[in-house]
């Protein structure tokens, strides 16, 4: 009754290969957009977590574990959770005891298991355009997979600068400490392969008083970084504004912030001080204190910003570090964070509402990872413009566990529905492996099927594809390079 | 590869323009749905913003900047934010210094940026049902169509009564103070136009204790107008209890509740008492005391609804006045108010839950404003359903933010996935313009879309086609008739 | 202009009935899937809620009315929703005075209102898988329809034992609770019928303390089970240890736990002895007394699953018996709950992390009511996978409330875009009824339809289609097979 014969014949006679000239898009006028608009669009990766040292040294991967599973930096926890999940012992993933092909093997005996999992749609991206391979990962092919990257790994052109250049990288903008000397930066910037490499500033630990122990330690090296002896909250920041204008110095555009939640109480400078002696004097701060200290420091941070004409970026949602017998054996960013629910809809406005009234609001991209948050957010982000930019306040793309087809199809969603998705400045890997550029594909194929549909369905008109087409390339390349000013 | 010309071919031959009789009707069942059932019924516009001056007098507008932009009664907030978000500066918007030309303009600019938003659909449906204008708004088509506009504006057939007969409104429910008098609504029904003009109750003023001061010049207005000194939290609703009798004298037959989240708190009457006096002695209660006057405040004005017999409405989740800078510059309702996240599910509960025991609780309708609530509002109306009447407790329509085609279709979805759709009583506008009609169109279709789609993958039997149609007339229009008893 | 003839044709000729063999698969992908590997997979029932007496005494069931309206067990309060919702007065659904005729035929008349309803399929694939029946059920064939149901149900083929073998149910879980002599599950085990019959530990009833009258009842009842004294926290945990592993012993597998939210408080042991006395006394704890001794208490309970090697499952989020005047006139589980909305990440990942520390962490189902919690209690999940068993961590089906389509896939995509499909132990009927077994053909074939569709739009590659196979059998049947150990 039902003819799957010829529907598979339909599939294999289009296109031989999973990852093939129509994946992800889902008819001709998605077809067009993206192949006649995005593709062609340069990269600015304009936030990510690759490591300076590893681009300046133009790293050599001694093999595709390494690249993939255990890089120098830090490990893949995307792929580390779905091994766990699939039944993996620890020793295979982050027990350093096997080998590198013990390790792959396993993760070529998981990927099957992904279906349906971003994870699945990333590896076969990365084969194909990364090697050119466009074999399915699986037990059965893992051993020629394995052999055939780590020979072109061993090659100069799959060197860490070959591979960022090998996707049309114009901007990459790492993110650093504002103790961090940023040499990495000079030594790429003296030695130029073609794509910019900036630094961006997060100063999550200069917030971290929590934790007077590591928080006095840190702001040792801080203040040595900015020649100054920090002994108050006023010298905390004084000495971050002089790091502030070396990043400045030094190229950087935008800021970004790892929180839990907003923060947007009331406090005095007074009462900031107090806080801060009471950690210099090794006691952790209480719960109103902790709420207060975060919302002064922040509100500091966001006016730097937009006295340097930065843009501002926050990270809002995650839950970290919750399995506390791994954190004590491998550390934190290695697969047990996960998605909190905290509110945070009044805090955010009253933050934001103290910096537009104080005329000190910089250009502000607001991400959520909990995606009950979607239209909240947007709300938030909306409520802030002030008509001095096109697109000045965004609602930023999916993010980590929503950095999937479901979770940007809602992003995407929320933003058009409630905002301008013409002015959206677009993808970002959030990554810290060398070849995740091709997600910057992936998510400009699902922008164009999104775009697509709506025509083929008369949501959007077909005579305006030429506006159309001009609106994808601003939200892959355009707008972002306009709005961080690079 | 791909065959975009055949494809738009297509499209074009299918229909010449944008707003065509396809518009969001994906198959042919929706279609049929649409053109022979839904389109045919009245409008019955159970909740608007509609001035009852403006209808009254019969307003003629200047030109359709006045109409879209910048009306007499208060601003088009959606398209302000559009606007702000893509640069447009604010002495454009609100300024009031620029030349209606000058502004629309601008709003022409800004229209294409919105693509995928609803003011997208909006716009073209209203200059399509509205002037009789298929032509897409951009700044290529800006002058024709400001031109064409304004000379139809200055006709009789374009005044206020005439574009709201047009769409064959047969109820018009505007939002009313206790302390108002009617005179409008009076003057119309003195001088019927063929739309019934009701009022509606809306007592949020009433309840507003958070500033004394405000509070007592409005206790004052509305002693006035009930012929009593307010001195007491009884004397409060002994004036409501007048007014809401002179509302339903009146025709008036639904109340509103504009609120963040529900009150449900225990008190006690003389609890409550002291509040009040310590509110009249400019006293600002804090966040227990908020928590109980509210609870008993809108218990007792649920108690007024369910023994007069009417319907009453919350409208559950803003965050208002965001941004105080602007809010003192133009006030509240201009673009500032955003989707707060407060939980809901406890209190609301314990709300209807005393009104239940009582034997007080009236029709119900629930409407929120963050889609994480979808579903706890439709469980939460569902719980209170006693077999009294088909529909008594309602999941509202997508609402403010929500109301666009991704909101209604999660409303529809969260609706029909726990209850009765069949029972819904559909669409209203919230709406201040006269034009606004058009959304009633967009809401059926999508809902015949929505139908028609499930009958087409036979979630739904092709069999009861029939019944369907009724189900979609019902929601259309029978269901609200029945249900407010107009 | 539109086409619905030849696409009702089109409909009628591929299918006369509703229910059919291409319902709820869109796409011949989905078809095959579901035909050639899903639908012959045996059930594994592994938690439901059918009374044990009813399946050992073989019940044979008065009429229809009975089985599907007003059972033996407790009443459909899906249906009686629907039917208070429809203005149906409470004296046809559990007033008792009416007939089975006159119940049944205010259903009858419901049905049509609940087209998009689960209700409407469920109602139909009853009637067509149990019965045989293909007429649509509505006021015009109720009375047929009743009288060919009950000469059935009159037949031994539609006893108790009959109903579950006829859809290859191999095992079913009901859910007990401690103090259960477990008499039934013995006489069923003594009198095989073809069907493993199994207990479940629910210890809600040994947590409640928040009614410390009902709780020392409860209390005697307990410790008469397990033939000790309950004078202490202590001497409780022993009590139900003792329960525990007679439980065990009669071939119990798993727990489960109904909750509002997660309790993952700090707490000592003699605190805990403390509120546990205080309630001896007569008192009811405080709230925070509360938060701890829960803490405490579920801690306690899933070592005691994990040293047994049983799973757990945490139904987390319901808001019960909210109409507390239908609470007085007929008890709990009438269809009076809703969905809670309280904040469920932080507490449920310290309840874990506590767990996995000691290393008692069993294999374990989280189970959300309120879909703004889909996100975040699978990534609460997958924090914990271990890397010892696949799939040990598992985001369960969507559950009441959201057990329809549109959950269905939320759910389905929630777990796919952060974790492993393929590893899910997929689909339990959580019913009070006989007959509710045709929801694995509608989970089975949702799931099919999700996959199918990945398939047919080059989501997932044509070539694995037997591996695709292969994961519809496994979440089917083989991963709960292999999970639960049976």
């Amino acid at each position: 009754m039902y003819k799957l014969k010829d529907h598979v014949n339909h599939i294999l006679i289009r296109e031989m290969t999973f990852i093939n000239d129509r994946f992800m898009l889902g008819n001709d006028t998605s077809f067009k957009l993206y192949h006649e608009h995005a593709a062609k669009m340069p990269i600015i990766d304009y936030h990510c977590h690759l490591s300076p040292q590893q681009i300046a040294e133009n790293i050599q991967f001694r093999d595709i574990t390494q690249l993939w599973l255990v890089d120098g930096h830090a490990g893949d926890h995307y792929k580390w959770r779905a091994m766990r999940a699939n039944g993996v012992p620890e020793e295979y993933i982050t027990g350093g005891t096997k080998t590198p092909w013990e390790t792959f093997e396993k993760w070529a005996e998981t990927v099957p298991y992904t279906m349906r999992n971003p994870l699945y749609h990333w590896t076969h991206l990365e084969l194909s355009r990364v090697f050119g391979i466009d074999k399915l990962l699986s037990p059965a092919t893992a051993r020629e997979i394995f052999e055939e990257c780590n020979a072109k790994l061993a090659t100069e052109e799959y060197r860490g600068q070959a591979l960022i250049r090998k996707f049309g990288v114009e901007v990459v903008c790492t993110t650093d400490d504002p103790a961090d000397d940023l040499r990495w930066h000079k030594m790429i910037e003296e030695n130029p392969f073609g794509t910019k490499v900036l630094p961006a500033w997060r100063p999550d630990k200069a917030m971290a008083v929590e934790d007077p122990q590591s928080y006095k330690e840190y702001l040792k090296k801080l203040g040595e970084a900015a020649n100054k002896n920090i002994d108050s909250y006023t010298d905390l920041i004084e000495a971050l504004q002089t790091r502030h204008d070396f990043f400045a110095s030094r190229g950087c555009k935008l800021s970004d912030h790892g929180m839990d939640t907003f923060y947007g109480a009331d406090y005095t400078q007074f009462e900031i001080e107090l806080i801060f002696k009471k950690v210099l004097l090794g006691k952790a701060p209480g719960p109103k204190e902790l709420e207060k200290f975060r919302s002064a420091f922040l509100h500091d941070m966001a006016v730097m910003d937009a006295e340097s004409g930065w843009a501002q970026q926050f990270h809002v949602g995650p839950l970290r570090n919750n399995n506390s017998k791994m954190f004590k054996l491998i550390g934190p960013d290695t697969g047990f964070d996960a998605i909190g629910d905290l509110p945070v809809a009044a805090a955010g406005h009253r933050f934001f509402d103290r910096l537009a009234s104080e005329d000190k609001l910089a250009k502000t991209i607001l991400y959520c990872l909990n995606p009950k948050d979607n239209e909240v957010m947007m709300a938030m982000a909306y409520t802030f413009n002030d008509g001095t930019f096109p697109g000045k306040m965004q609602f930023g793309s999916a993010w980590w566990f929503l950095d999937q087809e479901d979770g940007m199809r809602k992003q995407i969603n929320a933003l058009s529905s409630q905002g301008l998705l013409s002015r959206f400045v677009g993808m970002l890997t959030d990554s810290r492996s060398f070849i995740s550029y091709p997600r910057h594909e992936y998510f400009r194929r699902i922008l164009c099927d999104v775009i697509g549909s709506d025509v083929e369905s008369g949501k959007l008109p077909a005579s305006e594809l030429d506006f159309l087409g001009k609106m994808v390339e601003d939200i892959s390349y355009n707008n972002a390079k306009n709005y961080f000013n690079f």
